[in-house]
């Protein structure tokens, strides 16, 4: 089974019927959970006007970071942005987060503390309180966050909302964290900038959440996620959560994953591909509104919202005319390490 | 350093200002976090006539339970338990929970489900919906938990509000989990019902989850905590947030507690001050309201509010007129191995 089949399973043993929202709030009187698993974040409707969106990721050492990449307080930081990404995935604004900490033995309170110094200071960046979690032992150095945000009923963003026709697009290049987490291990000739960004799309990624609240914003917007397993895989996910098949036709590569694709004669738009962790958005917009909101969006944050793609009829993805495979990680059909 | 130590640096480096409500929404325009680290649940306020509590808990296995002490429905049940009694503990109303798990490579999607079977049940019991989360590979069964619920603003209590005079009471007898634990492991010749009884306690636990809105619904009631980490390390947490000493006098010793101490040849009040996670709701109630309080609550549970205590100017906690040592679990002073 994949991680996607068993996450399925698991929603049918919390959720055994269909859900229907208008049902659940005359039976129980009040407002639920209104999206469930299986999205980047679930929602729900603490008053008639207001909706929460709530994330939680587990990060742990050797499996999702090792300290020989980076340091604690990188960790920290990346843990963090991966969980607040999720948020700007929903066009949520974060408002808090609580964090469960494993630690193991070996470590005392001054790795505790250059771990949160990263978390807090990722964070605060957000203008996001941590406001509570756990502490406790464990065999490896395990980072469990939640972050909670806030966002208008109307401009809440799912994967599903996404229709044929619909322009597919990304907010930044890709393969700059799979090109970081190359070269921390690595002695390939990749100096000055090139491996200096490389590093800190790895170890300090930027999480788009003024962009993806002006997205969400938009009615054009018609579904949203990040990229965090690989444009092949979140793109699948996408389309398949929107009931739709997906051509990518260009993929928009880093100059550090494009140098270093090359280096190792891969095909960089490939290389990219299959990248995880570099925390862009991925937005299906409508065809006729996309030339004016990238002009919009380029106006605003002076970076460009790059076109990938489309939406059509069908299932799957298809990439230079022949289906794609997932190139990502998937936890439970890869083997036992990985990014 | 303690785990509150700790904690406290934690909460230092999240939030190093003192916090000012007023002065926050000023600032920000809008309502924020008004309860971070250090209680058994952070609040915020989502809407002006609204609060929400949030709490995050990580249970590893080899750690906070072993298979051979339960299966992974109980601990699934008893993860969940233990996250919606810290809600309890607040007064709140649970709505939702985000599950983040980590599995080791040996277990596939049969063990995963048998685990989801336990969470489910008890999420359902307290009508919580499991809207979310995160699967992991990891070298030990890690099972991260984040609840969600509502709260009136008027009603939410912490730690920090019990008055000198106040009484101090619990929800029901403990050191039921304690005895239950050291059964699994042993052949001592505790039998019958009262073995059952103790099993139950550590392996199923019941959230006090409408004790705990019945008490946060009274003014009489000053402070609320969950008894999760053993009554005389719970009693000296309560009264240092609520700038009190303690004095307690009686101890509510579960029957099969009771048996089990007296078969060790320990005192049984000692063995139940410091087992841990029997999820009783630990109060501080204006002496004058108490016994009326009592009575309104016996006969709405058909179950008891035991008095065991008083708080009084000072620090520290007495018992039998001595100061008495914390006698719980902690992480970072205590083994490598426990409850």
């Amino acid at each position: 089974m994949t991680e996607d089949e068993i996450v399925a399973a698991i929603g049918q043993l919390c959720r055994p019927e269909p859900f229907d929202y208008a049902q659940d709030e005359r039976r129980r009187g009040r407002p639920r959970v209104m999206l469930g698993i299986g999205d980047d974040a679930a929602l729900w409707q603490p008053s008639r006007s207001h909706r929460s969106a709530i994330s939680s990721d587990m990060l742990l050492e050797g499996i999702h970071f090792t300290r020989a990449a980076m340091s604690l307080e990188d960790a920290g930081w990346r843990a963090m942005a991966a969980n607040l990404s999720d948020l700007a995935a929903m066009g949520a604004r974060p408002v808090l987060a609580t964090v469960a900490l494993g630690v193991p033995q070996a470590d005392g309170v001054g790795q505790i503390l250059e771990l949160y110094r990263g978390l807090a200071a990722c964070a605060g960046r957000s203008k996001v309180e941590i406001a509570g979690g756990d502490l406790s032992r464990a065999p490896a150095l395990t980072i469990c966050i939640t972050v909670v945000g806030e966002v208008r009923a109307s401009q809440a963003k799912t994967r599903a909302g996404g229709r044929p026709g619909d322009v597919l697009a990304v907010t930044g290049p890709l393969g700059g964290a799979r090109a970081g987490l190359v070269l921390t291990g690595s002695p390939l000739p990749i100096e000055g900038e090139l491996r200096d960004a490389a590093l800190r799309a790895f170890r300090h990624p930027v999480v788009r959440g003024a962009e993806g609240r002006f997205l969400a914003a938009s009615v054009n917007v018609h579904a949203m996620m990040d990229c965090s397993d690989g444009l092949s895989t979140d793109v699948d996910r996408l389309s398949a959560a929107s009931e739709c098949g997906a051509s990518l036709e260009s993929i928009p590569v880093a100059p550090a994953a494009r140098a270093l694709a090359e280096l190792q004669e891969e095909d960089p738009e490939r290389f990219a591909l299959a990248g995880g962790e570099d925390f862009e958005l991925l937005v299906a917009v409508a065809p006729r509104a996309f030339t004016h909101l990238a002009a919009r969006f380029a106006a605003h944050f002076r970076r460009e919202l790059l076109r990938v793609g489309t939406l059509h009829e069908g299932r799957g993805v298809l990439w230079q005319g022949a289906p794609l495979a997932r190139l990502g990680w998937d936890h439970f059909t890869s083997g036992a390490d990985g990014s």
